[in-house]
């Protein structure tokens, strides 16, 4: 019987991804605090959530020029800290949550995210997991050395590559290379370990690795791109993927065409677990968690939306006239989330929209569009979307932290164990265990 | 009233830094776990240490050709995990001490560990130190994308821009940028907040920096470099000096040609602390302690001393007779610990040297030179060399783990507070509070 996944969608920053949502009443301000984020990793680990994971990008919104004050001033997403340091008090304050992290496969040595993931798979008892991304934007690009973020397609070539890296050096130990044996002075067995020896295209590494095995084998993979590129990316190497999809229609249509190309590429669909964003508001009434969303509705500035437009499709949203068209050169010049971009293209119906008919559509700035209600109510939209199916779990994102995730775990999480829809207790010890994956296959 | 100061000198890896520990019989064999690095962490706090902190290398001994096989069959350090995830349990599960990690600054973008530490130093309350290496050997190389390190020299030349841009961007924020202020919603003073814009040899990165000032300001920064370079460059940038003289007199000159090189550059030599490595074996009596020092030579095979020298002098000690003199041009082709190789020279009194030489004089494999006793003599040695002045602290590293630090906090650490050498608990919060480092100026 399937059973829905469940992931909290964490960011190592000063609000959620909804940016407003450090002005919240509720909203706890120790951001900066391994406080805050043990109390996070507590309250979704007493609603058994299967992952807890922190996003990432290597640098804070901005006009075009590089002007950061409206950033800065208004809390948009300005604090961006490492992710990994992050997790550390998550980890370490929960024993059965799953733990993630996104890192980019532009600005580091694939050795190294081998190394750091399956260190931390250990250290946690085999609960990590990793999101892989490709880094979009150029304000990245030029804190970490480069002028401008590389070109769309050709990151995910580079991202092929550094995964058949990572993927690879961790499966060069056997499972029982490891012997330990103090009396023969037998430490492992050299013939369970052997080297890499990639050389390609953008990395070489030679190996041995230096981390055995998990008790998961290797962390699981996750990925949310949605581009076509960036889907057969996830089709090749996802174990757990992050979509992103308003209605319930195209998320169905997804949901099989993700299941049908990750098939197509020799893989079992079923061990590719597809989670939606959403964003549940939910309260002891309907009329109580609709005056929750008013609250939030009031949260958002201008400059929240045109600097997340900005750095989501990494184009400056800011020098412009907000109901001036943009011409075909210039959405053709959007580098960042091209589905974004074609979304709004095709639920504005105009071919040249301008910067208010892209707020409209993405709601970028503001909450993305949240299921509201009372327990039962967002309850039947879970399983809506669930039993569809749309997707195999959900990705909760929050308008207050940690109220969103406190309403979550006393309102929706025992009614979908009520109706058998959601694991009463975690079943297995491994994050794998938990989300249904197989173990991968190490040397032998 | 000077206070010495305590380190702790862990690995994380499958020995402490001598390899034959793993052998020990009262060693744990769980270093891949979670609870082997909690627990030191709580022994070291419960010793007053004042800080715990992790070497590195990025990868595992080899014989010429890339023979790992005797690493991994005799456990010489073959598993090096990353020391930031194993750093994750001590730092979670201590609140006074402070933790550190060792990084590179061959093989990263500086704007990554500068984010990486300043978020584990606001993650520790002010607890974290960053340990500076430029990566000497070419194993590391290899899994890193490139085919042998970097020269000498160069590596420094390197490693002295990379600090310019950590501590640029560690400083481009003011200590009172923050406001994060709901009523009326601003979340921080852009002016306080600026963009480091450094164009170098080796590196760009523009900023501004995405993470906000900590507790002490920034993380410590530690460094270990002896040869000329690495004096120059910690002269320059070290707060905490990690230093390695066998003998004391060589040790009390080095104190003050370090403290001099400190003036010489501007600084004030109170604020960087020197700390001599040591191994001390204590136990109730001296003949106790004897007997534990007797087992642990017993520890040690003969592949430990030739690939741990081939490791540190970055050159193969695998093939070749043990008692074959090395020729000038093999000498000069020693391009990794420099010092380590001229202490052969100058110890032996050979411009010559053998092998069994290098394993005589420096003890490669075997546990270094130690400090064997009860709890009175070993103490008396620390207060020689801490009166002397020889040091500011002590490196303590261990022959077996956790046991040495064990025995240490029972026996030599009352020792040193009933003597009025070590507090008697953490004066202050940070880090920098209780090395007696001052805390840096951001920008105002």
């Amino acid at each position: 019987m399937r059973e829905m996944i469940l992931v909290g969608f964490l960011q190592a920053q000063n609000c959620s991804n909804f940016a407003g949502s450090w002005r919240h009443p509720e909203s706890r301000a120790d951001f900066a605090s391994p406080d805050f984020y043990a109390h996070i990793g507590k309250v979704l680990e007493a609603g058994k959530f299967h992952l807890a994971f922190f996003d990432d990008r290597l640098g804070m919104p901005e006009f075009h020029g590089g002007d950061f004050t409206e950033a800065v001033a208004n809390g948009i997403r300005c604090v961006k800290m490492d992710p990994i340091a992050c997790l550390m008090p998550i980890a370490m304050s929960t024993s059965r949550m799953g733990v993630g992290a996104t890192y980019s496969t532009t600005y580091y040595q694939p050795f190294h995210v081998a190394r750091l993931f399956q260190t931390l798979d250990l250290m946690t008892k085999g609960r990590a997991a990793w999101n892989v991304v490709t880094s979009m934007n150029d304000v990245e690009a030029r804190n970490m050395g480069l002028d401008q973020a590389i070109e769309h397609d050709a990151r995910y070539d580079r991202a092929d590559e550094f995964l058949e890296v990572v993927t690879g050096h961790w499966n060069t130990w056997a499972d029982d290379a490891l012997l330990v044996d103090k009396s023969t002075g037998q430490f492992a067995d050299p013939n369970k370990v052997q080297r890499l020896d990639h050389v390609g295209k953008h990395f070489r590494s030679r190996g041995p690795f230096t981390v055995p095995r998990t008790p998961q084998g290797h962390p699981v993979v996750i990925q949310a791109g949605q581009s076509g590129r960036g889907r057969a990316f996830a089709a090749r190497w996802g174990e757990l993927i992050f979509t992103s999809n308003p209605h319930i229609n195209a998320a169905r249509a997804n949901y099989l065409s993700l299941k049908q190309d990750c098939a197509d590429n020799g893989r079992n669909p079923d061990y590719m677990k597809l989670a939606a964003l959403c964003h549940p508001i939910v309260a002891e009434t309907r009329a109580e968690a609709e005056d929750k969303f008013e609250l939030i509705e009031r949260l958002p500035v201008e400059a929240d939306s045109l600097m997340l437009l900005s750095e989501a499709l990494n184009f400056d949203f800011g020098s412009r006239p907000i109901d001036e068209p943009f011409s075909d050169e210039e959405l053709a010049g959007m580098t960042g989330t091209q589905t974004t971009r074609d979304r709004v293209l095709a639920e504005s119906g105009k071919k040249n929209p301008t910067t208010q008919d892209f707020i409209d559509v993405t709601r970028r700035g503001k909450l993305p569009p949240p299921w509201i209600g009372s327990a039962k109510e967002v309850a039947d939209i879970f399983e809506e979307w669930f039993m569809s199916p749309a997707c195999d779990g959900f990705v909760v994102g929050a308008g207050c932290v940690p109220g969103s995730y406190e309403d979550f775990v006393k309102f929706v999480v025992p009614e979908l164990q009520k109706r058998g829809l959601l694991h009463d207790d975690y079943r297995g010890a491994t994050l794998r265990d938990n989300l249904g994956l197989p173990r991968p296959c190490g040397r032998s």
